[in-house]
């Protein structure tokens, strides 16, 4: 395994945030990725908590515009945010469509070509990359946590629901919850996976959650005004998934709210505490 | 005077941050700003504090990654962030160079053609943008503070020494504090107010400092691994001027903090509560 390279480094709230790179196996090329390490981190290792964006995102707007370090060094959390997908992966089109290829991965495994050469993101995220934050972070491994917004609120739901011994917590500001039945997922899935919409399931998680307890209440904050929510979002479709299967479920719909960053920097103390528990640090 | 009209919205930790345009009989021109206004200003009028940004921000760039809504919000104090320059006004060349003209106003009124036309960054900022935001926004218009960053700290001196009447507090982060003996203001005065350099100290906070004593502390951050420092801030200049002529100054070193927004976001709680104490909101 290589080694990740820092491209830039920031000290920020008495701890330091740092932008690397690093020559990834499992998406075949580059992938960038951004780390917060808490005060706390140079005593001991700390837990970790994932951040995963949304679509057009990449690894540094949750850094630059959540306001997550304040709280990551004030309980000890160790926070990393990569980017949405490959870049720069050659595959013709790639950068043609704001929703799909570059900066839009729907964190899956794609299985169609010429996708699946590159967009690996499911396995990326799940396991390339906490190996490589265990290898070079004073982490604690078996303390992750994860989360994220809108596509990326819909990758950290699929992450903890199909691996819940890997994640002590989950929580989401506006996620897609249905893909397979939004415009968003539709287009992504039928590229990156396929037509055969029996293998969409492993990566819906209102389809999840009617096969897989998660043992702790998942946390969604979702705003009102945000003018994805009907369409794509379909926070209630997972609300009556968890609901009929018993999953708990601490759904907030905050009156007002778009699907800005405005909106996850006024909540994003809430999620912070709400995985500080979690892993043990409040 | 024209309303300002409203270009986007957003909920943001119980207030509402809008930006904004207006014609500027000022500017000669279209100019842009931002406001927040926090949960209180919906019961009462409120306290306004006005940040200056440095060079090439906009309006935007300190409300999206500041963090400032959130002490906003807690203390009841209105945010007011105007663009750093005028924009499109049709003068040959204003694009072209990242630190004069476009997103480096200076915070000066120009008296050199061509940019007298539209660059009054300084009676915007002290007169018509009060006017305006007293007149559309739920204001206490006897109680304003203002504070800035690199270009916009200089900015922030500048207005506050020359009116300390009109503002009850000053503070900046990694401020130029000595413009007539820095590249940045030299280049900048030079071709906005002239080769006469006795023009240049009304512009000047280490020589503003000398000959007006301003009515309380004036808060100043600076993070030691900022690579303009030397250079360009000086702001040891400035330091020993408000020793030798006795005027009150909080200046903290921070160590290992660079120029960037994660500078200004670790400290900004400091700073608002600087800003709350001295307008009685604390």
């Amino acid at each position: 395994m290589n080694n990740p390279q820092l491209t830039s480094e920031y000290q920020s709230f008495g701890g330091k945030l740092g932008f690397y790179s690093h020559p990834s196996s499992t998406c075949n090329g580059e992938m960038r990725f951004a780390v917060y390490q808490p005060p706390q981190a140079t005593q001991q290792p700390v837990p970790v908590l994932y951040f995963l964006s949304g679509l057009t995102c990449t690894e540094e707007n949750f850094m630059a515009k959540s306001g997550a370090q304040r709280y990551a060094a004030e309980y000890g959390l160790m926070l990393v945010a990569p980017d949405t997908s490959p870049r720069n992966t050659g595959i013709v089109g790639e950068d043609d469509e704001w929703d799909f290829g570059t900066g839009a991965g729907f964190y899956v495994d794609a299985t169609e070509k010429p996708w699946r050469s590159h967009y690996q993101m499911y396995s990326y995220v799940v396991q390339e990359l906490p190996a490589l934050i265990a290898a070079n972070f004073p982490i604690q491994p078996e303390k992750q946590g994860i989360f994220g917004h809108s596509m990326g609120g819909h990758g950290a739901l699929v992450c903890a629901l199909r691996n819940p011994q890997l994640y002590k917590s989950v929580s989401a500001f506006a996620p897609i919850v249905a893909p397979m039945r939004c415009p968003w997922g539709q287009k992504a899935f039928s590229r990156y996976l396929g037509t055969n919409q029996e293998t969409w399931r492993a990566y819906d998680a209102s389809e999840l959650v009617q096969h897989t307890q998660y043992h702790s209440p998942i946390l969604i904050d979702q705003g009102t005004a945000d003018k994805f929510l009907a369409e794509q979002l379909l926070t209630e479709v997972f609300e009556e998934a968890c609901m009929a299967f018993k999953q708990p479920l601490t759904l907030r719909y905050q009156d007002g709210y778009d699907h800005s960053y405005y909106f996850i920097a006024t909540f994003i103390a809430d999620h912070i505490r709400h995985h500080a528990i979690a892993l043990g640090k409040i």
